[in-house]
């Protein structure tokens, strides 16, 4: 079987793992006020060349998303998404649950939002009756694996800032977005057009974790108060500190969105020779192929995968995933499995 | 230096790790939806002797209180406490965020709930302009170390019968309150005597975790949706199943808080024998000596622990806990080093 | 100046405030508990063929939709409602304000829902990562003036039952969707299609007040409470039971709205025949003329009236409502001044 | 029957009436944008001198309250209050229902908090793993009719500033307060130490309506918003301005609460003078007499009156509460009739 079926469906990467193993033995101060969550947070923040930046360490991104969302509103404020964003259609209503409202927008097949479809929403609601919206949450790599340029990031930035917004980028898969070619963004970059934004561990490595980077100094008072008011803070804290610091401190994270990437290109560029089609031309590590239904059994006896939905009345998209544990041997193996197939 | 900080203060036991350790190079449906947690909850369900409960596993305690709390009520419901409940005093209004009222009683030093504590909230909320009670929270061991005894959760149990009340207990340490000398209870009566309760893995040697058994099965359907809406799903949630899988399936976790709670009644003990008062005979693996201020400087020089609060003028009590992680050596060595200071 | 700004734009009926100032010298019981509100209940319920409804007074519409839906929905749950529900876009996000996620189906210009599309989300929230579908919320008459049929209702209540849904029915303007010549449909209908549905007063002749109809007895117990707690009780509750009896004891409510709708299609007919068109042909008390903005300032120099949105690049649509106090006159008065204008 | 059931048991004063009824026949815009509000605003700016307050108007009293706190706090902020207030025993969780946790302070029989409860919290909420007080709620009456002078009112508003703390007076019976002898506060003075209250409508001869003064600029922006999502609004929205401006404009709020208090007072000083002791010495109007449990049935035979709870074995503290309403012939009459009872 070849394991195509998530980023999050394999345990941590071997050294993130020894990094664990080498700490176990001691005794540290709990819920991230140690040492450990101190240092990888300097690293953080000189990696994002953001010193005033607060560097806060959760478990995972739903949580990550609806505790930085709702600490960084007023009750009457909401939130401008695409329609395919992560908060409104994967995280049963998380959002809602801290009483605000999600206005959605209809994307392209990319998953990316645009400065016209924030201004959409804000002329529908200067009416007092409706919501205020006051936060854009973006994610890239979007849901179907898109990627936004300096010049999108920028224009949709200055559009935020134009119309009194914050601007969220939610980077669950931040590290195959930054290891994407379509991409031309730093860290540093995306530091400096948002207000915050998280680098996603638990796709990318890690057992577990999110590094939320809170750019804006007005967002950060009292955070780790909210943080504990939703659960999100991680008794033993420094297990998150000493991942990241094992990811980051010498590009152990972008080495794995590397290759996670390379091996999607190459799965999606193979089957694209075999005839076929994709949902999506993605970058990243995330590809949607369009199959006939009468293939979807034959696959499952060869590699996971997520069906992503019905394409037409004879055919499905299929999700493809891959991560640091994706060996090139599964990628030829699939290809060359489908291409029996075909 | 001798460790009494806290028992999440360590990282996980050596045979959790290696448990970890032997399943991360496999790939695993994520969300908990895969066989290890399966297997465990079967066996949680075993050594409940409840065969028709629900077992979810969570990341953390406030998030396990908050989630379960929330999910079991109805809007103008409200939970009964002891003023000193990890609710009430300790999570920054999780219970609160979700939209319910805490109802707190002063108890005693042991920090236990007793039936006239429920029955008098029940009395003063007969008026439908105030809240309606509907569920008890209590922890064993309290949060000063306190062991309900079989008599005690029975009689808790037929009030909150009696008055249409859900019993839920938290157990974050569950392990220590079981291994102590104090207790008759065993995980079958609590399945038997509650609506819900949890099965602490943080403070007793996992690395997180805490398993929830949902005794009711008024109390089950949709649990999944509500976790995840409150971030409480782990994306890689093998790992939980895998942590309690090592823990319970051949009795380490009671071997854990054994060693847990030997190692703070030897200290306890001897501490007493050298003059030293403590705020309440704690029979479980948090003791609370009553030390004079001038001590306290000299005490941080050879050990950790927290401060619990001022006891009088001159003297201050503080908490000393043990885990899978304090040798005898620290014991002995603290007792030596104190007979020296006072 | 001819009003047809709004039918909540004057004050309430004479008869109304003449049973108000009957019984204001009288010493009553507040909060509801009252007489007048105890025998109108039970007027509302022989009315309704509802024995065994629970009739509760609320103050305004917002309150009662939020107040009922939280009441009857667990956490996970959401609301399935035409995009153009009043809980939509009107309300600043008072659902979620609860905790409920809103799903919103795009539907015709008569605002009605279809039970096809309660299945197309029915069937995209079979994922258990989406929140559930618990409610479906409709409104007689639709924000656009349409009005369901006996049919219409029968097959969206077949639904509901066959998907486990609530269906609840948003009455603000019940009065006119029921005196409309497109309906076909019941007080007593309607109690037995919905779970719960309010008949609306404040606009249709009271001062305020919302009659709200908990048909289904699954959701009754404790609805006082829930009230409290949204602050929807009046303190001076019988008030609200002293309105709707004089509005409901001998139909003065259903000959109120049958003048409303009778003013409304004279104006409707009145404005066709001179040429302008209408968003939707409506057959109630609101009516939506496109109109060449050019003709805007001409207009507020005649009548009060409300801006619906732009039609085209020339074009404007507006809302004319009538009310118990829209005299012949005034339709008479604006159809000829129309026609002076075009 | 004498009527001493409470100050919310009769319709509006008959000035008031008349005033609506003045109305009752205009066209006016909804939701509170119209002329009678902005007068009425423009109106109590004055009276308060407070030219930069933002005066809203809203329906009843518990929604005020959690409507306003709700606005002011940060999701992790909690609410410091009396365990005796009006937030905490008889709203059916309110407040906990908008995510804030409510710390009260056990106080005196006059129901008044100190700058020493205050403190007493801030020192106990200093750990981050506890909400932030962040509000201060009193009441002026006070559950128990008790009134603050200006040199409390004054230590209590420089605590708050000391402490970054916000302000809030409760004032649905501040008419009853002002004109107690106990008083030395002006509405100006109220203004000037607070960062927001209101004037209790419903409890002073309004049909409805409370009038929130929002003193400091820093909690205004949006404040409609929010009040539409709490269901807050009224349509009608002028009737609450139009009550307002007749117990304003000419002093009639303050003579009805001067007869008020007069009236409570004569049957104190008589009761007293009968030797009925009182739980409380209230200077306002409402008093607390506590009587022999046999006395009771008697007294129920001659006026209305509520339980407000046990005062020993024998005996039970009841409550009379005087309004607009109140002829100095029920007070006469129920001394009468008490003086052969005893």
């Amino acid at each position: 079987m070849y394991n195509f079926r998530n980023d999050y469906s394999e345990g941590c990467h071997p050294k993130v793992l020894e990094a664990l193993t080498a700490v176990n033995g001691e005794s540290v101060i709990g819920y991230g006020q140690d040492a450990y969550c101190a240092k990888c947070a300097d690293l953080i923040r000189e990696q994002c060349k953001a010193p005033q930046a607060d560097v806060q360490f959760l478990v995972g991104g739903t949580q990550t998303n609806f505790t930085a969302i709702a600490a960084f509103l007023r009750p009457w404020e909401s939130v401008i998404c695409a329609s395919t964003g992560h908060i409104n259609g994967h995280e049963v209503g998380a959002v809602e649950a801290t009483g605000h409202k999600i206005l959605s927008s209809q994307v392209g097949a990319d998953g990316k939002l645009t400065p016209a479809h924030i201004v959409s929403w804000v002329e529908a609601c200067r009416d007092e009756h409706v919501t205020k919206p006051r936060l854009v949450y973006i994610s890239d790599a979007t849901e179907t694996g898109g990627v936004y340029t300096k010049a999108e990031l920028t224009a949709l930035s200055e559009c935020c800032k134009a119309n009194n917004l914050l601007l969220f980028l939610d980077g669950a898969r931040l590290g195959c977005a930054l290891a994407s070619g379509a991409n031309d963004l730093t860290l540093a970059d995306i530091a400096s057009l948002t207000d915050a934004f998280y680098i996603g561990g638990t796709k990318n490595g890690a057992m577990m974790g999110e590094a939320l980077v809170i750019v804006n100094p007005d967002l950060q008072p009292d955070f780790f108060r909210m943080k504990k008011r939703e659960g999100a803070v991680l008794a033993k804290g420094w297990l998150l500190g000493v991942q990241f610091q094992a990811l980051l401190e010498d590009g152990l994270y972008f080495r794995i969105a590397a290759h996670s990437v390379e091996m999607a290109q190459a799965l999606q560029t193979g089957l694209k020779e075999l005839g076929i089609p994709m949902l999506v031309d993605s970058p990243t590590n995330q590809i949607f192929p369009i199959v006939p239904d009468a293939l979807l059994p034959e696959l499952e006896k060869v590699c996971t995968f997520e069906v992503w939905g019905k394409a037409d009345a004879g055919h499905t998209t299929i999700r493809f995933v891959t991560s640091f544990a994706t060996p090139r041997e599964s990628v030829d193996g699939l290809l060359a499995a489908v291409k029996k197939l075909v």
